[in-house]
């Protein structure tokens, strides 16, 4: 595909001298690429759920200045929550408008590594534990933001799931994992939504460093997947400029190692780089430069407008856990008691790089006021985040309050200390104090509301046995406050789903005994059973599943049609609202197949719909399941493979809830493997045009009949093992038969009617 | 250590040609090594719990022909259930006496690799999930053999834990689970009981195979063991001989090879292969035909007395899991139901090389009518093993039985078609028509014991709800059938334990999503967490513990003594026996560091003692915690440390049935690690003696303290994890400071007041 940008900076490139182009490859300061001649300068910006422009000197050398304020969108793991790629779009699509009216050309986002375990310190900044609904999401965040003339930078890439010690670990992942669940959302977003450039993160991968691993950045980012765009480090994440850029490393950030422009020059000189790969980098940066030169604008930002879509934004990503007895929604009368710190103070956005100055803040306890203005609202704080108070006198209040209320609403979460970028958390408790009050609270109030605000999952089980109803909201932004007690009071009917499993316990999660590693190494022992699929895969009970959201109306799914065709599978199902209010639906795809000859989750998420129906209606929603997310990556022949057969397709409301389930046969890919002196005697005789000709030549070294009574055995699973470079071996003869014997089956298997099996 | 075999097999081998250097790296025939001048053949046989001696015409290519009449000795399985190193050394010498008397030289044994899960195929021939007791059993094992002249074969050298794609498959294992888990056996048994010969195994190890593998042949095995002796391959293990010479094997079998001597000089006059390797190997093999020569002698064997020695081992190797309401032991009168196909005809070993031709075999049945001479045994079939027969009529037969009798006993397993070497499990359940039949049974009787005899464990879950009292032996060799009556009619008071833990589900295995791997490849992704220290990193329930097994009598612990020295722990615990008849005990002492800086399981097996005990009497057990079994793997630094500071050490029933515990400070290794361009903020400023040196250094580097603020966060947590050479960085000038400041901070770190740190 011609990219007319990439020809104009490869133009650009060509008339600049080495040192030049190796200026390019270093920022000018600490959020500004460095110019050259016809390449101007382009700004970035930390993000993503809202912009962190620092502007003049408030950029020091750790880039921790004050930032200039800017909406405070729900961070990832609220906007995860809504599983709405059109409201996600949109939301992409005021952050390039703020971009553009703050200057700003590449926002540093979306994060979408994926929530590995419950613990990273970063969950907050990612969407889900799925790679499906990661890039489904992220695709229209990348697409919205670009449309409006903002580029993308895809993070951190790749397989950055941990914050311990973070700019040394490598993160040890066999191939399968890699490709399946850690790469697989870069692979479709970069497919999608050709993001700017791809920021690549601090970590190693298999030992070494993303920002010099060549098969990352050349190998699977620009040849397998055709990455036009720049490769941006993390901000301190190269250690050696010239094996990144001989890895493909474009953009070195922060700025302000001008010294390593000159061991570029030198390196090219002394013929330790190739020129090349300079002139590569160069021209990925002036292709950047010259798309935000292109799309730059002047804007003017209605910021009232956008606190308005960031609450509708919040109130999309706010998931119904829990609703015995249809506690919720509220009626906006009679005595409430709102309880906790949360409520007063919210936790909205999460710690680090990411932190956002927000134009304004909707207060929860406030909002509720304003949503039931003929109710009595009483407060009591609860408890403290800090540890001041009394704890004893602050709870006995709560309950206090609470039972002098006809309903209690008990915001609880974790505070800024507990979680943030830098750190993973030891332990997913909420802190005890908050429980106690919990429980003070419950025993004296039956009608007891939870509201969560927290960045990563917490151990609900204690939550789920004391209080009928519960809201998660993840962390909601500025617009939070609002959102809740739209959900609470039904102005809205919650639509969200948990983009992240609640086990039972923290033990439960498959990666929890190789979490987050020690001396800077972790190995992905759980492989490909991250998340949903670990929890499925031993068949263990969960406290919510992945996809899990109650709402305020009742759904019924209904006739589920399912085709395969040539490019995947075509599904229509019927989606019926049985209850008294209107309420959005989000149905869920989930495949396997049938039968696989690999290791395989129970069930993988494929598809994913939104949709509103009207009370009593019905919709029929069709949805399609890509092809290339029914393959596995086959680690024999680096390439991803559609198995042949059977796949069962459920529509369903979550990963444990499937509706309704169908079968469908796809045809696969053609099996192109060849044998080998190290095929073993079973992987011939299993090949049907393989197995006469085999038996003729091997025949006469098949053991006996009895000998299986000898060895109280079935003998021929012993010797079906053996490669049949072990077999016809030890003399000059033997490996002429060998060689004949390959040549014969090989031709035999790879003639045409031999194709289909 | 002086070796006097080793010089004169020296000085042999420098008197040889190359070429007959060369003949010495191949057997002469299937069993046989190759002689030379002044170098006898000698001979091998498979085994281990029983020579499978093979006579003339009978070993045909694949070694599958008859063999001689033996003792059949319980397989590992059952003998790993003892946990008594002494019976098992009285084993080794009969094993020994027999061999002598077949004109054998080295036995194929023992087989000690760890029971990684329950599906393995040739788990019977394995001893423990636990790499302590399967060295504690396997050393007296090996010296009681070769005190008899006979040499042993430690096998299978190295992580081989699966029978799937044997041949191919490579074990992907991180260094720590690979010293501590699956090398640390055979590291035990090396320097404890110095085995004439290793035998390397069929599989790769982290991608090369074992047979070639430079790294574990030589690095591991001789240069950080200091193995002496002779590495054999397993039978078909060598794809390249020349390789697997460099790598470090001596003799390749089986014979018939001699094509590959050849191949040998070849390689070496065309300078692709050390002269010195071949050298090393001739050495080897020749040594192995001294200790052969020295040690052969002429024996009579008195197979009856083996034959009372292996009903003895059978009966030490008989788990009582359960017996609600002391139902056992039984009286030897009234209505005796016998019910199951493995009553009349026992399973008692496992199929495949091991499989050995018993002398004699003692059927559980008549076992029983001959120590209950004065009881009424009917006997009911109850099922088949292959299908045949009416399965409902044998069940109702069997309920009739049951219910016309004063108690049942039913005998429920595995038959040989459903496991052996060559393949592994796909489940653990037992058949469901046994557990038909049992249910069947159970309803009739209330008075019911179950008595296993299955290779691998198997899902005891439904068993453990049916019947009040359960029997497992695992596979009990020749003996068995008396043994068991033994247990039954309390003739012997039982005292073995499990050596593997039996869980609530297959699913809960801390390998179970990574076993058997696929595509010639499997992770070890549970990493150090196999076995019983998986289920209790995570605070799994399990059905039975390791190291669970019940008696007929009432033991208490007490008066627990610990004490740190240089060496290790001395332990002193008193054992009373509070019930009515005499008892064996089995004293598990289990050690866990306190607040340990790398990942550990939660306890670990450290020493074992066998104790017996007459009613009513204390007997005090010593039992000694070498220092090295405290310690764990440095990857980083590729050695043992021992942990400085306190452990916990508990006296053990099961590893879920703590007795006593007490804590003891120990000195650990100095640490000896020091600081690099890529040690971190936080390393430096958490040493005492760096931290000042560093602090002045890079203090105007530190972020202030309105950042924080700023970014929502603690922002020393995100600088703590830079690397110093992310942090000074840029100049030509910075590369000089980090010089100067790791040579400050290095000679301050290592002077001697800060050795303790």
């Amino acid at each position: 595909m011609t990219d007319t940008f990439e020809i104009e900076a490869a133009d650009l490139v060509a008339r600049l001298s080495l040192a030049e182009k190796a200026t390019l490859g270093g920022g000018a300061s600490f959020w500004e690429s460095a110019p050259a001649q016809g390449v101007p300068t382009f700004v970035m910006s930390d993000g993503p759920h809202g912009l962190r422009r620092q502007e003049g000197d408030a950029a020091d050398h750790l880039g921790l200045g004050a930032s200039v304020p800017a909406t405070c969108f729900p961070p990832a793991v609220g906007l995860g929550q809504s599983w709405d790629h059109d409201l996600v779009r949109r939301v992409g699509g005021a952050l390039a408008l703020e971009a553009q009216d703050q200057g700003v050309n590449v926002l540093l986002g979306p994060g979408i590594n994926i929530k590995r375990d419950p613990r990273c310190g970063r969950n907050f900044e990612y969407l889900s534990e799925d790679p499906y609904l990661t890039s489904f999401l992220a695709s229209s965040w990348v697409n919205g933001l670009q449309a409006g003339g903002v580029g993308a930078s895809l993070k951190h890439f790749a397989a950055n799931n941990a914050e311990y010690d973070r700019m040394r670990l490598s993160s040890d992942v066999a191939d399968r994992p890699l490709r399946e669940i850690y790469l697989r959302a870069f692979e479709r977003v970069i497919r999608d939504a050709q993001p700017w450039t791809v920021m690549c993160s601090y970590n190693r991968i298999n030992g070494v460093l993303a920002s010099q691993n060549k098969w990352l950045l050349t190998d699977v980012l620009r040849r397998d997947w055709g990455f036009k765009g720049a490769v941006v480090s993390d901000w301190g994440a190269v250690e050696d400029r010239v094996a990144a850029v001989a890895a493909g490393l474009d953009l070195q950030m922060p700025g302000g190692t001008e010294f390593f422009n000159g061991a570029v020059v030198d390196a090219v000189l002394e013929g330790e780089l190739s020129e090349t790969d300079v002139d590569r980098a160069a021209t990925a940066v002036a292709r950047t430069s010259l798309l935000a030169q292109h799309h730059g604008r002047d804007v003017s930002v209605d910021y009232e407008a956008h606190h308005a879509l960031a609450r509708e934004a919040a109130v999309r990503s706010i998931v119904l856990l829990k609703n015995d007895g249809n506690l919720l929604p509220l009626e906006p009368h009679g005595r409430i008691a709102v309880i906790g710190a949360f409520a007063s103070a919210p936790r909205y956005q999460g710690g680090g790089s990411s932190h956002v100055r927000a134009t304004h803040l909707d207060i929860p306890l406030s909002e509720i006021r304003t949503a039931a203005p003929r109710a009595t609202v009483e407060y009591a704080l609860g408890f403290t985040t800090d540890g001041s108070g009394d704890a004893a006198a602050l709870r006995l209040e709560a309950a206090q309050r609470a039972h002098d209320s006809d309903i209690a609403i008990v915001f609880l979460g974790l505070a800024e200390a507990h979680e943030s970028e830098g750190f993973d958390r030891e332990t997913i408790d909420l802190p005890p104090e908050q429980l106690a009050v919990l429980e003070a609270v419950a025993a004296e109030q039956p009608n007891t509301v939870v509201v969560l605000s927290a960045g990563g999952i917490v151990h609900l089980a204690p939550v789920h046995q004391l209080a009928p109803a519960i809201l998660s909201g993840g962390l909601l932004g500025q617009g939070g406050g609002a959102a809740i007690a739209d959900v609470l009071f039904g102005a809205v009917n919650p639509s969200g789903r948990l983009a992240e499993t609640v086990p039972l316990r923290l033990q439960d999660a498959p990666s929890y005994l190789q979490f987050p590693g020690e001396h800077s190494r972790v190995v992905y022992g759980e492989g490909l059973f991250v998340g949903y699929r670990g929890y499925d895969a031993r068949a263990q009970d969960v406290l919510y599943p992945f996809g899990h959201g109650l709402s305020y109306t009742d759904f019924s799914f209904d006739a589920l049609a399912v085709e395969g065709d040539q490019d995947g599978i075509a599904i229509a199902v019927s989606v019926q609202n049985l209850g008294p209010v209107a309420g959005r639906e989000i149905v869920q795809i989930y495949a396997s197949k049938v039968d696989s000859a690999v290791s395989r989750a129970p069930r993988e998420l494929v598809g994913v719909s939104v949709v509103e129906v009207e009370p009593g209606d019905s919709v029929t929603v069709h949805i399609r399941v890509d092809r290339r997310d029914l393959a596995y990556w086959d680690d024999r022949f680096n390439r991803w493979i559609v198995e042949d057969g059977v796949y069962r397709v459920a529509a369903a409301k979550s990963s444990r809830d499937i509706q309704l389930e169908s079968l469908v046969e796809v045809v696969g890919d053609v099996d192109r493997s060849v044998f080998t002196p190290n095929s073993t005697v079973a992987e011939l005789m299993s090949n049907p045009a393989a197995s006469p000709i085999a038996m003729a030549a091997f025949g006469g070294l098949m053991p006996s009949a009895d000998a299986g009574a000898e060895l109280g055995m079935d003998v021929m699973k012993m010797v079906a093992s053996m490669p049949l470079n072990r077999l016809i071996t030890g003399t000059p003869e033997a490996e002429g038969q060998l060689g004949a014997l390959l040549e014969a089956v090989n031709s035999a298997a790879t003639a045409p009617s031999a194709d289909n099996n």
